[in-house]
C-alpha cells in the first residue's frame, strides 16, 4: 500500500471553524474562494473540499446561491474533484445543509459519520478581539451544538446525493466509532466500495491528536474495510503537517487547507491555501511517493466525473 | 495496577436498552428492581447502578416517584453504593433524566462525556414479536435519535450534582474522544480525580467490542489521567464477560448486569443479576485478585457516603 | 475467531528453568513427569509439553534415555499429544537438544524461533539456598549465555524432525523478530500452516509481560500469518494465569505447567500441574468457550496421530 | 516532546552489512570514510556512526589501526560527535569489537542490547555477481551467525567503556527484549538517563518494518523509561526515509547513512551520505522542527565533550 501508490491531496479551503478575525489570509467571497481553490488544483491537489461563507460578513452560509458563485468559476479553471460539504456549519439543519450539494450534484460530498459534540468555544480564552459579532457568538455557542448526523440523517444522505445523483462520498470520521458506523451502512450494503475514509484528529468532542489514536483509527479501519479502502488524514491546527506527513509514510491521503490549519508553519500563517499543498507534496516527493491526479483521484475513488455535475 | 489491588465489581440491574419481551428476568417493578439490587450486593458487587422502569408496561421511566419506591428498600438492605443514571432513556430530556438524582442526591450518578447515535434499531431484524407497542417503537426511534451530553449539558451536571450535592461520577465514555472531553473538564477543574472511568464497548454509534479498542482506551486514558483514575469496563451482549475478563486481568474494574447484556453464557439467558456477578467473581478470585466491598469501593472513589443521601 | 472456538491446553510439566530448591512439586524422575503428564492430561490439557531431568539432581538433561523412560507410560496413560522440547536447556549443544525428538519421533515438538539471551540469574538475588550444587552455578551461567537457534539451525530442525519425521511444531516466539523470522521460512515454504505460534512472555531476554506486548504479538502475527496459524500464549511466573486468560478471551490457546510457573496462586505454590491445568479450564469454561480433546487438537494442528510415533 | 525540540541527525557513513559491490558509493578507504563523515556534518548531522573497512578489499575490520587512520581527520575537519560501532562486524570476536573504541575513548559508542540472528543472507537470491570472493562467503555466513551481546558482555562494555572512559551510548535495540534488557540495567544502576535509545527496524532477526512496530517501541520504551531518554530510528533499506519520517513526526531523533540504506530515493542509490542527511533535514525543517547542532546534541545526551578523547 505504501510503495507504487500516488497520494491524493484534498484541500479545504475554507471550511465552517475559523472566523475572519483569526487570519486575514481566510477565502470569504466567491472569488476568493474560487481563486483558493484553483490555486490549490494548480499546486497539485487533486480535490478540492468546499464550504461557503457570506460574502459581507464571513459567516458560513448554506445558500446554494452563493455555491453557484463559485463552483462553476472553479470547474471552468482546473479539473480538480469538487467536494462539498454536507456538514455545513454549526446551526445549520440538515436540509440547510443538503440544499446546495443537492442542486450542485457534484461527484463527491462529505458525509460526516455520526453525531457529536464539536467544541470550538475554548478559543475564546486566547482570543478576545473580533471583526464581527456574529464571530464570539458562534464560537460560544458550540458548547451546546451537537453535530447532527443520526443514522436516519445519513440514511437519508446516502439515498438523496448517493443513489441519486451518483455522487459519492468523503466519509468524515472523528472517532472510532463512526468506523464502525461506516462499517454499518457497509454491511447494509448501502455503501459501496472503494470507500474514502477520512479520518480526522484534534476537534473537541472527537479522537486526539496522537500519533497512537492516528495509528488506531487506521488498525480498526483495516479490520472493518480490509483493502477495500482509501484512507486519508487531515488533522486540527499546529497538527496538520505532522499527521499528514506521518499518514502518508504509513499509506493514507492527505487533506490540508485552512479549513483545518490556518498556519503553514509554527507561528507563521499561511497565505494561501497553495503554499499548505506545495509543502506536503514537497515532504510526500521527498518520501519518493507520487502525487495524484484528478484523473487518478477520480480512478482510485470511482468518481462519476467532472462533467456529470450540474454547474 | 494488578497486583494487590481490589477489584469494583459495579452490577447495572435494568437499565433502559433492553425491553421485557427479549427477557423474562428483567426487573421491571420496583420491587424486582430492589430484589435485584440486593441480590447483586449480595452477591459481591460494590455499586448497583439504577435506572426505573414504568412498573406497567416496562418502559424506561424518569419518574421519581417510581426511584423512590426502590431506592430506600435497597439502601435498608445491603450497603452497596447507589448510583443513579443521568442518561435516561432514550426520549427523555436533560432535565428528565435529572429529575431523580437531584431529588436522591446518590453519592453516584452515572455521566455521559459525549452526544452520539445509540442505534438500537437493529435488534428489529432478529426480533418480531414484542409484548407492548412501546418496545418496537422505542427501538425503532433509536434510528434519528441522538444522545444529547453537550458540554454545557455536562457543565450543568457537574455543577448541579457534583458541586451542589456532592455527588461523584461514573464518567461513562463510549469512545475515544469521551475521554478528551473529560480531560478537557480535567484541565478546567471541574472534575476531581480520583475519576471513575466507565469505557464502553459495542454499542452501535460508539466504539466496538475489539480487544484492540479495550486497549486502547486504557492507553488513551493512561496518557491523559496518570495514576488518578480508577478504570471501568462494561461491554455489550455477548462481550460482557470476556471483555471484563480481559479488563480485569489489565488493572480494570467490571460492569455487568442485565443493562448491559441480558445473557448468562453462550445462549443461556441470566436469571438474576446476581448469576452474572457471580461468574465475574469466580473469574476474578481465580486470578488470584481481590472483590472491593462497598467501604472499599467508597474509599477507592472518594465518596461521600451512603448515609449521606436523600432518600 | 473467539466464538464456537476450542480452546488447547498445553502442560509443560517441568521445563528446564526452575531448579528443584525452588519448589518440592517440580517433577523430576521419569515416573514423576510421567505421572505429572497424566494427571495434567486428565485435568484437560490437550497437549503435555516435555523436558528431561537427571532422576538423582533435577538437572535438565537431554539424555533419550531418560526420556525414553516417560514417554511409553505417558502414552500409555493417556490420549494427550506429547510434545518434545528442542529447546532443551541451557548449555546443551544443538545436537544434545536434538537427540531424544530424533530417538522418539513425536507428533511435535518446539522450535525456538531465534537465538536470544535467556537470563536466569536476577533470581539469585532472591534466592540463596540451594539443594545442589549445580543450581546457582546454572542460574549464574545464563549471564553469558545465549540460547542458540540461528536460520540454519532452524533450516535443520525443519528438515530433520518435520520432513524426515512429519513432526509437526510449537514455535516458540519470544520477540517480535521471532514471528518475523517464522514469516521468512513461511515465505521460503520451509514450514506449512497452520501453525502453531506460541507467544511467550516476561522471560529476560525476550519481549516482557505486559498487556501491551501481548496484544502486539497477535497483531502482528494477524499481518504475517492470516487466518492460517493457532495462537497460544505462556507467560513467565505470576503472569501466567493473567496472560493466559487475557490470551482466552482474545481467540488464542493456552499454556500453563510448572515449567512455566511454580505458582497456583498469589503466594501459593502449585502442588501439581493438574491443579493449574484445572485453574485455567475454569476460567475458559467460565467464557463460554470449549477446551479441546486431545482428538480436536489433532485435527486443528494437523498432527500426524499418536500412534506414529517411536515410542 | 514534538515541539519545540531539536531533531538530532546521525549518520552512519559506512557500516558492516553492505558489501562494495553493492553500491560504487560505499565509503571504504579511511580518505572516503573521513570525507563522508564530513560532509555529512556539514550537511547537518550532529553524530557520526563509524565502523572500519580494509582499504584493500572493503571488508569490515575491527584493526584500530584503520580506526586512527580516519578518526582524527574528522575530529579536525568538523565538530560532529564521533560514535564508534562495538558492533563490529559478523564474525568479530567481542575483544575485537571492542579494540578500536578502547583505544580510541570516544564520546560515544553504541551498544548493542541483546544476542540475536541478523540475516543477510536473503540478499543472494537477488545478486550473483560479486567484485570479491569475502562478499558472497560474508553474506552467506550470517545464515548460521549469531550477533553476540550477552548480559555479561554488556555488562563488561558497560563497565571498560562507560565506567572507565567516560563513553555514552547509542543503545541499539533490534527487538522489544532490548528494551526490556536496557530496563534491566537500568535498574541496576548500570546505565544513567539520558539513554540515548536507537530503535531499530526491519533486520532480519530484529523486528520488522511496520510503522505498528515503530510505534510500539516508543510505546514500551514511554513506559520503560518515562521521560528520560532520547529516541532515535534506523530502518533498513527502503524503509529508511519514511520510517525517520514517521519517527521525526512523533517526537525521535533520527539516522540516515549508508550502514542503513545504499539509496537516496526510490531506485536511486545514493551517492554521498550527505545526500541521505540533507534529504531527512528537508523533511524534519518543513514540520517546523529544527536541527540540532553538535553542541545541542551533546548536552541532549550529556557526553564528555569532543576534546577528551584519545585521537
Ligand atoms: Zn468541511
Ligand atoms: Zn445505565
Ligand atoms: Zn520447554
Ligand atoms: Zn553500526
Amino acid at each position: 500500500k505504501t510503495s507504487g501508490r500516488k497520494v491524493i491531496i484534498t484541500c479545504a479551503v475554507t471550511g465552517s471553524i475559523h472566523t475572519p478575525s483569526m487570519t486575514p489570509y481566510l477565502p470569504i467571497t466567491p472569488a476568493e474562494i474560487a481563486e483558493a481553490s484553483v490555486g490549490a488544483a494548480e499546486a497539485g491537489a487533486a480535490i478540492i473540499h468546499l464550504h461557503a461563507r457570506d460574502p459581507e460578513t464571513g459567516r458560513p452560509t448554506p445558500d446554494p446561491k452563493v455555491f453557484m458563485e463559485f463552483l462553476p468559476r472553479i470547474k471552468q479553471a482546473c479539473d480538480a474533484v469538487v467536494n462539498i460539504t454536507t456538514g455545513g456549519g454549526h446551526g445549520m439543519s440538515l436540509d440547510d445543509r443538503l440544499a446546495a450539494p443537492l442542486m450542485a450534484s457534484p461527484e463527491m460530498t462529505s458525509l460526516n459519520m455520526g453525531s457529536m459534540n464539536f467544541g470550538l468555544f475554548p478559543i475564546l480564552d486566547k482570543m478576545k478581539d473580533f471583526q464581527h459579532d456574529w464571530e464570539p457568538q458562534y464560537l460560544e455557542a458550540s458548547r451546546d451544538f451537537i453535530f447532527r448526523n443520526t443514522f436516519k440523517d445519513i440514511e437519508g444522505i446516502l439515498k438523496r446525493l448517493g443513489e441519486d445523483h451518483g455522487t459519492r462520498f468523503e466519509f468524515e470520521c472523528y472517532d472510532v466509532g463512526h468506523l464502525y458506523n461506516l462499517a454499518h451502512f457497509l454491511d447494509r450494503g448501502l455503501v459501496k466500495p472503494p470507500l474514502f475514509v477520512q479520518t480526522i484528529f484534534g476537534i473537541l468532542g472527537g479522537i486526539g491528536a496522537d500519533p497512537e489514536n492516528l495509528l488506531h483509527m487506521r488498525r480498526i479501519a483495516d479490520k472493518l474495510f480490509g483493502a477495500d479502502y482509501q484512507w486519508s488524514i487531515l488533522a486540527a491546527g499546529r497538527h496538520q503537517m505532522p499527521f499528514c506527513t506521518m499518514g502518508a509514510t504509513m499509506g493514507a491521503n492527505v487533506r490540508v487547507g485552512l479549513e483545518d490549519s490556518i498556519y503553514l508553519a509554527k507561528g507563521k500563517l499561511a497565505e494561501t491555501n497553495a503554499a499548505q499543498v506545495r509543502k506536503i507534496r514537497t515532504i510526500v516527493e521527498e518520501l519518493s511517493l507520487e502525487v495524484a491526479t484528478p484523473a487518478e483521484a477520480r480512478e482510485m475513488l470511482q468518481l462519476k466525473g467532472g462533467d456529470r455535475v450540474s454547474f
